[in-house]
């Protein structure tokens, strides 16, 4: 077969063969659209020149300090430029960029800049003395070996002026005047190897130790790509930064916006009324948030709101079912809502429930049956599949069988930081594992149906938790719920669940209220499915918005075992 | 350095890496819409689920013919469902994909069936005794060690059905009773390595040998994503396939339409009537044309037109700069004209003339003028620019200095199949060099002045054959026109110009309408870019409807040197 090996005898060089990294997308918007503006932020505003400029400045001034390749840089801010131009500046200079979750406390923040060994922290003025504390600690915990990072402090013209004027006075470098140390026609390389490292960033999440995740120049390139093709994102596209850049790099779409040239408006608060008021002004088409945020916006009071919308408005959505009800007032008000689902470990998201025409005409509740599911792979992941846990093999199309949801493909991370034994867990049988619960339906479309730790196990039988939310959901007086495990004498467990109530509704009689939710649940649902307890109060959340199961569950705990229908007031205890 | 490196510790593995491919598209396509129609021809329509099995079916067959890892299967194909089919069935199999040009005579297809060594000759029944011609010619000049390839006929059953009995007579098997050999369960495997190869053309082109372009996997899927990129071609893209897929596997949107969902309507025949009709039927969304196709779409006559358009038409163009005044009747019609350029070394278009709104309020001919250049890189092309042919060195972005237009990336083939003297040539100094001169303006769009071997030297001056051109197409006689270098007596060359009249124009006195043209040169051009020459009638094409300017250069050598103005009637020889 010595002609079959010719066609193969073609080796890679200089001109047909690069590293694949989003870098690339920055030059070209700069060079295609110098004068389109990148970033918005309050008064400020840059061009896409301008924001080269900045980024290379920024990985100028960091090569100068030694910081390169190896290195991890860490920023602690909300929604700002600086925190969308590191996106760029860190992984040009050839380190890797750590956005750190603005809502941890300080031995948290301590934890993670100590595991990412950070060489350089940016911290936002507001958080400054939060990042502070945070260094103390580690200094304690190092004594002796400790070299502390270098602080960088970025300023707000519409924050406290004192903030600043303390960082700078503790010796933290200005942002801007860091920047200046920079040349901005510094010539950066792209990374000689595609695998290297462009961003690490720790889980949060419903568990106790958080995990660092790795992702890679070649992941993000795809994967930006790819939340563009799935969401209809096309050039020039407008926007909105909801979703925190520091939440799994908000999904990649800092880079998506260069490869778009598309234009980001910055929100350091996310209300209903900002978001209004920045689609009238900056003609918004896109933003991406959780559901909370959705129903921020759906019960919004009318003086906040600007309807009709101008134009229709793409809105993605992750991190759990919207409710039915959700899905169809933002409908009805011009959102469209694109429903996905992922993990920090899979870039964000990297399956969406990709809407089909023929749903246009099915009525509302059939709709948002059918987008409250996980979907399908995004083009840029390669295999998504529901497997049983015990076989390892797909399990039915069927719409019931539960197995866990795994993926692979190039959109899934590198690993895990210095932990290989959970490296070795989530990538075993070559899937990433993603410990969530779920069914393939006839037209392959997943649906989660819990965590696998979320599972109520009530009599032997599996209850899905999720599955006893969704009809909650439905119950007029309910805004938001959560069901757990409860410990139970007889059942073993029976679900519990955890409800705040709507803002108009007459707390006076709760047993009524549980009473009538209980109905309400009996009418609807297998009766080993209804929640033995209901409780009022508001729910604990993550920095990011995500429901704490663990604390539910742990105060489901001590309510005791559940002996007869009994309710129980709960307050949630919030710092 | 110890906790530096952990950062990339981190290997791959099955969950998280693999080998970039188009052909993941199919299989999405068919899990996400497995009912969406994928591809009509005539009376015919596919589903994805059906193109999917079929593609499965094909690479089944393959390999059981022991087709497979280094194998090379030919198609010879206008635009129906099977090469639409080979794009993915081919590679799913292992083997190489070899599109060959419908319009090549039998010598020409004998050579490349024998350089690219091809096992398999899928051949379309209204081309069959051309292939059977190229075969026996093949068969002939390697007698003895001559293995003839399998020979697979592609009925149609708008063609005559005696093509398809004589090829069925003479051994052919027939393509559809080919595909039931295979399983439509095929468990096809991914490359193992993303640079394997995809797919082998041959330049046509204006030069005599053939050179046999190879691309890979990697390529292949970068450029669908990036040609879906730049034309904001969205999830359900209905698209008319008017570009030839064997033109450079029609600029890789058979892959694109995989990723998007899309719909391909295939035309045999391209007439600006199918085009029209085509658009009011299927609600046509994109097309891609070479400029002579828009000429045809703008002088139809109106029995053939459906206007207005039901809806914005996006068409694609490359190859040459469309005239003013197309564009500006393209535009009037409510087709939106993307002007795009490439090689078949680079996946087809690898720059845009990406439209910017600030040209929206410009007058029409400053738009044309605008639209016309070659633009900028491809999100998915790393590298672009135009250097000193002397020094290597970038030319000032001032809109003036020639240099030759340069790419580098991993939208670039692996090279030119046993062609190591031409790789070295077309690669030196890391670069692929496009032999295309041009300049590049204030606002980093680049233009083409020239090929390289287009320029005309008069007088020790350059003058760019194209800018004469781009003037003469202004005159309202002259439909197309092609300039080329005549030897000078005095000058050593000057420009010689070929010049198809419109239809209406009274063609009774070519003196007069020759002087006409001239006059109207001298009045918008330095006086030593004024053809001296001025030819009429048809120009020589080659099989894609580029025009054959050494066809051109050769007849203007043989007119003799210019002595003084005069006028010869040339008229072109076509088969």
């Amino acid at each position: 077969m010595a002609e079959a090996r010719d066609i193969d005898d073609l080796p890679k060089n200089a001109a047909n063969y690069t590293a694949l990294t989003p870098l690339w997308f920055l030059e070209r918007a700069a060079t295609v659209h110098p004068s389109r503006t990148s970033v918005v932020h309050q008064s400020k505003s840059y061009t896409w020149r301008q924001t080269y400029q900045r980024c290379r400045q920024m990985a100028s001034a960091l090569n100068k300090l030694s910081i390169g390749l190896g290195s991890t840089v860490a920023i602690i801010a909300p929604n700002v430029p600086a925190i969308y131009e590191a996106h760029f500046g860190v992984p040009m200079a050839g380190a890797v960029l750590n956005c750190v979750n603005i809502r941890l406390n300080a031995p948290t923040i301590a934890f993670l800049l100590g595991h990412s060994s950070a060489a350089v922290v940016m911290v936002d003025q507001e958080i400054f003395s939060l990042a502070e504390e945070a260094l103390k600690i580690l200094e304690e915990k190092n004594k002796g070996k400790y070299k502390p990072p270098i602080l960088i402090v970025i300023g707000d013209e519409s924050c406290d002026p004192k903030d600043l004027k303390y960082a700078l006075g503790r010796g933290a470098i200005e942002y801007e005047k860091f920047l200046q140390h920079g040349d901005p026609e510094f010539a950066w390389k792209p990374p000689q190897d595609e695998w290297q490292s462009i961003a690490l960033g720790y889980t949060s999440g419903t568990t106790a130790s958080p995990k660092g995740v790795v992702l890679s120049h070649r992941g993000a390139y795809l994967m930006s790509l790819s939340g563009a093709i799935v969401w209809g994102m096309n050039e020039g596209a407008v926007y909105l930064w909801t979703l925190p850049m520091f939440h799994c790099n908000g999904w990649c779409y800092p880079w998506t916006l260069a490869a778009l040239c598309g234009t980001s408006i910055c929100l350091r608060q996310v209300t209903a009324k900002a978001i209004y008021s920045a689609i009238a002004k900056y003609g918004v088409t896109y933003f991406c948030a959780a559901p909370v945020v959705l129903n921020s916006i759906v019960h919004a009071s009318p003086e906040d709101t600007i309807l009709p919308l101008p134009h229709v408005v793409q809105v993605m959505t992750a991190g759990a079912a919207p409710p039915q009800s959700v899905l169809s007032a933002m409908s009805q008000k011009g959102f469209r809502v694109t429903h996905t689902y992922g993990l920090s470990e899979t870039y964000g998201p990297s399956t969406v429930c990709a809407w089909k025409p023929e749903w246009d005409s099915l009525p509302p509740e059939t709709q948002a049956r059918l987008n409250a599911r996980q979907g399908v792979r995004y083009t840029g992941l390669e295999y998504l599949d529901v497997i049983d846990t015990q076989t390892k093999k797909p399990v039915p199309a069927d719409g019931k069988t539960i197995g866990e949801i795994v993926l692979s493909g190039n959109c899934v991370m590198k690993g895990y930081l210095k932990n290989p034994k959970a490296n070795e867990e989530v990538f075993a049988d070559g899937w990433f594992h993603s410990g969530d619960l779920g069914v393939k339906h006839p037209d392959n479309y997943i649906e989660i149906k819990d965590r696998s730790k979320d599972i109520i196990i009530s009599g032997g039988e599996n209850i899905s938790s999720l599955e006893v939310e969704n009809v909650l959901y439905l119950h007029p007086a309910v805004l938001e719920v959560s069901v757990v495990a409860r410990p139970d004498e007889r059942w073993q467990e029976s679900p519990c669940a955890f409800v705040t109530l709507k803002p108009h509704v007459d707390k006076s009689d709760e047993w009524k209220l549980a009473e009538d939710i209980m109905k309400f649940c009996r009418e609807k649902m297998p009766a080993y499915w209804v929640p033995k307890s209901v409780v009022f109060g508001p729910l604990p959340k993550t920095a990011t918005g995500k429901i704490q199961k663990h604390v539910l569950r742990a105060k489901a705990k001590e309510m005791g075992p559940v002996r007869k229908k009994k309710l129980t007031r709960w307050i949630c205890h919030r710092d």
